[in-house]
């Protein structure tokens, strides 16, 4: 899957990911009246609504971009119909040739751990049956637990040829608090990208590892270092735009073949059309307004490919 | 909820909370078989097996523990039917007087933090409505983003007067790789520890917080120190038998009024049937040898009670 990826990212020559996180604010308020009307105010007609908004999104970008990032959060928050829609959305992005890379940010150990693996990357043992829970392509993961907790979904992604972006250094202000904090004179997170770099020889590609590790476009000077502490992983940069970071800010994320990493947009893209210069599309033409961004943001991003 | 969780513990004389983890080779063949035959090796099957387990293990053990704790990723291995059959869980559990601590370790940043919350905890606003996706009383967080990841949960709490439990020295082997590591001379759970107590004091209830930790009963000297630094933090203790670690060697992570902490067996009880202890009861007595187990650890724990 990460050569698929890499394929992907050169086919198009985008290195970026559209981050599928349709909160209720940002959906039209078109596709939130006609869910509520047919079904509600309820996790049914919230789950409608994501639905029917992530369809138009995924049909407007599925030409442009390699992959989506659906964040399970935004889902999970309205229960059983929200996990089935974003169950039901993984499946229409895979179809429509997308790579899909999900931001569960799971984490625990052993049999767990595995649990959550062949639950979202693989194949669940039921009876002498193996059947798919969930089925996406490469999963985020939490290392706090250690190996025990990756392990066992390396042993998943290896079967599957899935893979991981494992969290190291992340996008948000209090990041620091202790993945900044100093072991040995080094940062925790600069110990976790060693780590990630060593779990990332168990399962190589062709060219770099599935396993990757999460690094936000916030902390470009932290990216630098890390790229060349894990030379083989390829790297999830969230925070781009909305959360700060444009292109030129990217360039110590990827590798010297212009590869290397891969750019996360959510609300830049998909609430493209509730910015000032996409406003001329009007709410009903979100899908077209998230089009848009998204080729602006390839083309902000072509600085990276040397 | 924290204050119920206490006068529940004090009810019980058991400071235990029973883990519902069903895996499948945990589960009595006679359920399995019945489940299979009636929706195949689906996982709509393995869901129904999960859910008569489980009804049939609450029944058994409602009337002598405060509290249950459903590890999710269990259930999420058997997809939506496998998250119908978790919610499911927590309802009859809650229905049945116990208190649900969800064992989700989820953990993000900002508004994914709060939809996390919101869909655990709280309440999701849809529309002008309020709904409840799931509703368990408290879920297990995992704190390696630092506190933008954690104040929104606290958030959700307050309003619903729910508690968190938040990973601190977690139960593996391989949990020192990150946690244990020097910073200024102190490894990295005591400042994770230091910081649920800062937490703690945004959300205290009579005696104790409603923010909690998470500390292995693997790690007892750890437990000790843990326990002086968040003096009001009732800690969840996994790790008990089958991960190693009985009633007495778990007195340091108890306060000098016998409260503190709640004590976690998941395979220990549900299939107690399996251990040669138990084996009289038989297969078909899964439930009673589950409430054998029980009763055994709550005698095992009457030594922490001073």
């Amino acid at each position: 899957m990460i050569n698929e990826l890499i394929k992907k990212i050169k086919t198009t020559g985008a290195p970026v990911v559209v981050g599928l996180d349709p909160m209720l604010d940002y959906i039209p308020t078109h596709i939130k009246e006609k869910a509520f009307k047919e079904c509600g105010e309820t996790l049914e007609g919230a789950a409608k609504a994501v639905w029917d908004y992530n369809v138009c999104l995924i049909d407007a970008i599925a030409d442009i971009v390699p992959a989506v990032k659906p964040q399970i959060a935004m889902y999970e928050q309205f229960g059983i119909p929200g996990l089935v829609a974003y169950n039901e959305t993984c499946k229409y992005a895979k179809e429509n040739g997308l790579v899909v890379i999900a931001d569960i940010k799971r984490g625990d150990i052993g049999t767990t751990s595995a649990a959550y693996a062949t639950g979202h990357l693989g194949k669940t043992k039921i009876g002498s049956s193996f059947v798919n829970a969930f089925n996406e392509d490469f999963a985020t993961i939490n290392p706090y637990l250690g190996s025990d907790g990756i392990i066992p979904f390396i042993d998943v992604c290896k079967e599957e040829k899935k893979g991981l972006f494992i969290l190291v250094k992340t996008s948000n202000k209090s990041s620091g608090e202790f993945q900044d904090r100093l072991i040995d004179g080094k940062p925790l997170y600069e110990l976790v990208g060693e780590q990630v770099a060593k779990w990332g020889e168990l399962h190589m590609g062709d060219d770099y590892s599935y396993v990757g590790a999460v690094v936000g476009a916030t902390y470009p000077e932290m990216g630098a270092k890390l790229r060349k502490i894990m030379p083989k992983s390829f790297i999830l940069v969230p925070g781009y735009g909305a959360q700060g970071g444009k292109g030129k800010d990217l360039v110590s994320f990827f590798n010297e073949d212009g590869l290397g990493a891969i750019v996360n947009s959510s609300r830049g893209i998909i609430a493209a059309y509730k910015q000032e210069k996409y406003a001329n599309f009007g709410e009903e033409g979100f899908a077209d307004a998230a089009r848009a961004a998204a080729l602006d943001m390839i083309e902000d991003l072509k600085i990276v490919r040397k």
